[in-house]
């Protein structure tokens, strides 16, 4: 048993969909989350420039007492691979939870992942799901402008650009016949249903922050970690840049982000 | 006369337009680049964030000898206003070179102005042409899409993601009929023939980065700074995150640029 908060950290507010998630699996559990606004975004960053502000990040919520790290960002998840950067609390990103996700899923063996340039350079999705399930086909496509379009509001399923930029995104993927999408960036999941059009009837999409929250749950669980408080959890949000502008586009991930305790705080 | 450097810094590669007038116009100067890849875009962060990433940016590259810094960014120079960071040096943003120019070419009175939403929200290019010529008509529109799509190379004329983006945001600066447009970013003359496509005939397009470097070289003769050496001016360039990813990009903006030194530097 143990009271202290779960610790989540993205580098903007894709992180919320995670946060959410976690909000409706462990209720009662305190959430301290940080948004590196001032910085976003990580997926088009070098790899030792994204490794270094994760390491910040990660200070910053270890400020605070947390009994759990998660990284709800898939480029640092993705440049972290295995690599756990804390050693005395229990810590995921979202790759694994997710490549594990869709290996369970799948039917036709036929995976599709969507990230950031970070993300599938580094070719991390490829690597968790083929340590789970070598026979399955993976077949992967980079959406530099997805988090941009996100974290801007352009996500209303008939918002033309972000249509565009989805068909020309996706194009592969559909060719490949995958029967599941990784939504492997955490914003994804807010233009869900403009990439569920494109996909078409039949293909599974997998929030990456969502299953790096049930992951979570499942990691507190086994160690005996969760809050023994029957209150509702309490939420707390930090952001590197500005409150205002946090506010104004916390609300297409998350209600509760846009009205509760938010603090600008610099790392 | 004056052999020390001019110093240059942007977001990111934007300033490069800049560089590249300012070799074209003064080519035996030497010239010190910053540009701060590691936490681009400035255009969609709060005043306070850009402001302190300014200065920061200035004290990089007031470590070397230079005689004079030009912020080519429209972000930084509209938050800046009329204020320089710098007091024993000249210093000029690229917000009134602009605005100068564009008060001097309009034949109609009716001036547009496209930038970053930080940009636009600061009203400075109404400020600066109404403090130049009361009665032009200026029109404004914030283009947050513009500089990652420069930034990821979706810059070919007929990039269909690029040109809807333009169509959608160049419509009201169309319906007001003006006759000169200010490209108010120094990223946006990298998509000039889409622009260009998109206003029609008869606007003039001006580039602010090209503005500032004109004023640079006004300033420069005005206060007897120019170099007298007759050797071709050398450039230095400065980023924040990796010297491989600016080399990919840099040939956009200038052959010189992927081509010559380039370091990587924290800030």
């Amino acid at each position: 048993m143990n009271r202290d908060a779960i610790g989540v950290f993205d580098s903007g507010l894709g992180g919320l969909t995670c946060v959410r998630e976690l909000g409706r699996i462990l209720p009662h559990e305190n959430i301290i989350y940080f948004g590196d606004t001032a910085r976003i975004p990580y997926g088009t960053r070098s790899r030792e420039t994204v490794l270094r502000y994760a390491k910040e990040d990660i200070a910053f919520l270890r400020r605070h007492p947390v009994k759990m790290i998660v990284a709800a960002c898939g480029t640092v998840s993705s440049m972290l691979g295995l690599n756990s950067p804390v050693d005395d609390i229990p810590f995921t990103g979202v790759v694994y939870p997710a490549a594990a996700a869709a290996c369970n899923l799948t039917k036709n063996g036929r995976v599709g992942v969507i990230g950031t340039p970070a993300t599938i350079r580094s070719a991390s999705y490829e690597t968790a799901v083929h340590t789970i399930n070598e026979s399955v086909d993976v077949t992967v496509m980079a959406c530099p402008l997805f988090v941009h379009l996100v974290e801007y509001g352009y996500t209303d399923r008939n918002n033309a650009i972000t249509r565009l930029a989805a068909e020309e995104y996706l194009a592969p993927i559909r060719s490949a016949g995958v029967d599941t999408l990784i939504m492997g960036c955490t914003h994804y999941p807010i233009i869900r249903d403009i990439i569920a059009d494109v996909m078409g009837e039949g293909v599974t999409l997998i929030s990456a922050g969502e299953e790096a929250a049930k992951f979570a749950k499942r990691c507190l669980e086994q160690q005996d970690l969760l809050t023994d408080s029957e209150e509702p959890g309490h939420n707390v949000y930090y952001v590197s840049d500005s409150v205002s502008m946090f506010r104004e586009n916390a609300r297409h991930f998350l209600e509760d982000a846009a009205r509760g305790q938010v603090f600008s705080s610099r790392l």
